[in-house]
């Protein structure tokens, strides 16, 4: 009999759930998304479950309340920790699961990125992973000395050269490199130091970076490419893809299309896992999971349900809630806000009926079900060749992880498709992941 | 009677000490300084001992091979850890020493700063404190899409609207701004969200935050101003001055200076701490003191004592090493080049004498004696207005600290002029200075 196919499992941990009204869950602490201790307690859990890594989405400005009524976010997302501080925190604290932290290509600096990561992957002993974003809302650009969010292509074109920026310096130093003989006073061989000196339309960037090469060797590169340059840089260099499909065929349609290209970059289709995300609401019945999202949703008010459309489909206050939806106002539709409308036409949604579905996930997929239903479907999509595992991310924290560890996970390891304990040292060891070699090896 | 002066005591941990040699010594681990153990051992050990606060200097690039011979760097210095990531590691490990990172303001953005650090203090729980540099080194500019460092005048200019952005930032909520009501909805009070919309000729920043008021308002703020600009800057926002005088009679000078400024800018002299830094060599007996520095010091070979007077007076490898001290050919002189002259001048030092002076501390002032000198040393600064505290630059980690803190601090606390615990929640606390106000709040 052939072992079945594992799967690989990430927790997005961000906020206090993905649903918008989470932090009025009476089980819910409405102060955890700054609080160091709720966290800790949350990667704990995903740890103790066996979950490959812990995710933090990012973004780096909120709306403020200068701009119009419908914009302003009523809930937890106002105040948060940074997420490569708080990752670096939780490192000490956690000994198997991965942290996997954004960081915005646009926004940023490839040194800093280069540096930071790679000592996260030091200090974690293997266990670091970047989320590797171009950022896209003006709140955004407004703390970064622009009007407006860049350009679609400039910012791509920005986040590949990057990218290949931070791998370049990530190879700066040959493992051994670092000799630090007593004896001799020889700290180094100057013959394994590599300097980048890279000098593209972007950046120039000489090295070499200050941190010897960590036990990764590179950070496990995780990326949401969803549009053809986002895929592009998915194909050439992630190790993970997060996608948002929001049903099986869609997921398969693209998990092909993703594989397809990698062989253009010298890649085999098993160097890159592709992680669906999706917001499990689990009960012990089909109705008592039922009960738990109508919970949930019947927390959400109109100024908060709106404040969640915003970002993705403008100002819809001046719109009446039951009537149909919209056409964005944006000439630049993001992939998001595609979605969103695909699915308003496909269920005849109202504007109310949308923010409550999106308030409810965030946009991600939403699954009802008892653990055999979800555990069913996650079978499905990884035999299917829809995922290669998937991003959990749990309607509310830490209840939405508990019900997911304590009911689906033995449904899993039961079946043989997740692990009982982690094999591996490292985050990519774990994942069943290659680690890559250095571009200055000898052939 | 009056009781005594307290002094605050800061320990600076970069690399393993300041002594070039210090990854030569029998009892120091070479690899330390890209070890996580390794800092946690000091910081616990700096937190046994009762310091207020670790420290991280931080340079972001190392001179690469393709510089002259007399500027590579063959130490320690070639391989860390980044100081924001280490700090927010060591954050959950300890419980009552500050945190002191240092980020430069010409490679960062305000908003990454404010967001970054209030992050730690709230992950530290009031422990977070920032360095603020505005980096000198071509090495640096050149990861950085610069061939040379920017000017000075442009540096301080740049630093100064920085700073103001940062601490703007960070009073982007009044403390009671989150409300948290589950019941209404009401996660906060629009009132109390402050947006900065700073607009300055280095900066465009809007603004809020999105991190809530931090346990310390505003961490604390680091500076060594020598410059009149630098000076300046102190004066306006610094909590804690590091200072590099080499003699009593320029401390007081530096010190009269400094607090005479205070007054500008509506602040009272015990507003600011100012804390030189030196490098102890402790003995039971002054010769026992005398003999651990001539121990490291035979461990500088001349490649390395070179490189560490490259960055302040150039490449000097092309002078008879025990022939005088050039003049530095860099029309702009740093305030260290200027330093180590007056120091070669004054005792008429060989080009040898002066790296290894250099090299034995990296340019601080050398105290070598027993725990009885040193203290005297130490209670007479304060007395004579040079000095509210010292900023212990151990030569090497740990052990430098561990003969600091077995042998003078117990000194210090018989004589009453050091804590034998903390008293306080926070740094600022612990630092006996003030909790800011906002800048919003009703006069």
């Amino acid at each position: 009999m052939t072992p079945r196919k594992q799967m690989s499992l990430g927790l997005s941990m961000r906020y206090l759930g993905y649903h918008a009204a989470a932090w009025r869950h009476p089980q819910v602490d409405p102060a955890g998304a700054s609080d160091y201790d709720h966290f800790l307690n949350v990667a704990r859990l995903a740890e103790a479950a066996k979950f490959d890594m812990v995710f933090l989405a990012d973004g780096i400005g909120i709306r403020a309340k200068d701009e119009p009524e419908g914009s302003l976010c009523r809930s937890a997302q106002t105040a948060e920790l940074e997420p490569l501080t708080l990752l670096s925190a939780l490192a000490p604290m956690t000994k198997h699961i991965g942290l996997v932290a954004t960081a915005s290509t646009t926004y940023n600096e490839p040194f800093h990125v280069a540096r930071k990561y790679a000592s996260l992957d030091r200090i974690s002993r293997g266990r670091a992973g970047w989320n590797i974003v171009t950022s896209w809302s003006d709140a955004e650009a407004r703390n970064f000395n622009r009007d407006q969010h860049l350009d679609y292509d400039t910012r791509y074109e920005r986040a590949a050269e990057f990218v290949e920026v931070v791998k370049g310096l990530w190879d700066s130093w040959d493992e051994d490199a670092f000799v630090r003989d007593q004896d001799t006073g020889i700290f180094f061989d100057p013959g394994k130091m590599h300097v980048l000196n890279h000098q593209g339309r972007h950046f120039k960037v000489r090295g070499p970076l200050s941190v010897a090469r960590s036990p990764q060797a590179r950070p496990v590169l995780v990326q949401a490419g969803a549009s053809e340059q986002g895929l592009e840089i998915a194909a050439a260099s992630a190790d993970v893809v997060y996608s948002a499909p929001h049903d099986i065929d869609t997921a398969k349609a693209y998990y092909a299309n993703l594989k397809a290209r990698l062989a253009r970059y010298g890649r085999a289709p098993g160097d890159l896992l592709v992680m669906p995300g999706f917001t499990p609401f689990v009960g012990r019945t089909e109705q008592e999971a039922r009960d738990k999202y109508d919970q949930l949703n019947a927390l959400v008010d109109p100024l908060l349900g709106l404040s969640y459309l915003y970002g993705q489909m403008g100002d819809l206050s001046g719109y009446p809630l039951d009537g149909p939806v919209p056409e964005p106002m944006d000439a630049e539709v993001k992939s998001i806000a595609r979605n969103l409308l695909t699915l308003a036409r496909r269920d005849n949604l109202t504007i109310r009926q949308l923010y409550t579905q999106t308030a409810a996930g965030f946009g991600s997929r939403i699954v009802i079900g008892t653990p055999k239903q979800i555990a069913d479907e996650m079978e499905a999509w990884v035999a299917a060749e829809a995922a290669d595992g998937f991003n959990i991310c749990p309607a509310a924290l830490p209840i939405g992880l508990e019900d997911f560890a304590t009911l689906v996970i033995p449904e899993l390891q039961r079946r043989g498709v997740f692990r009982s304990d982690y094999a591996g040292a490292t985050l990519r060891e774990n994942l069943g992941l290659r680690l890559p070699g250095s571009r200055y090896a000898a052939a």
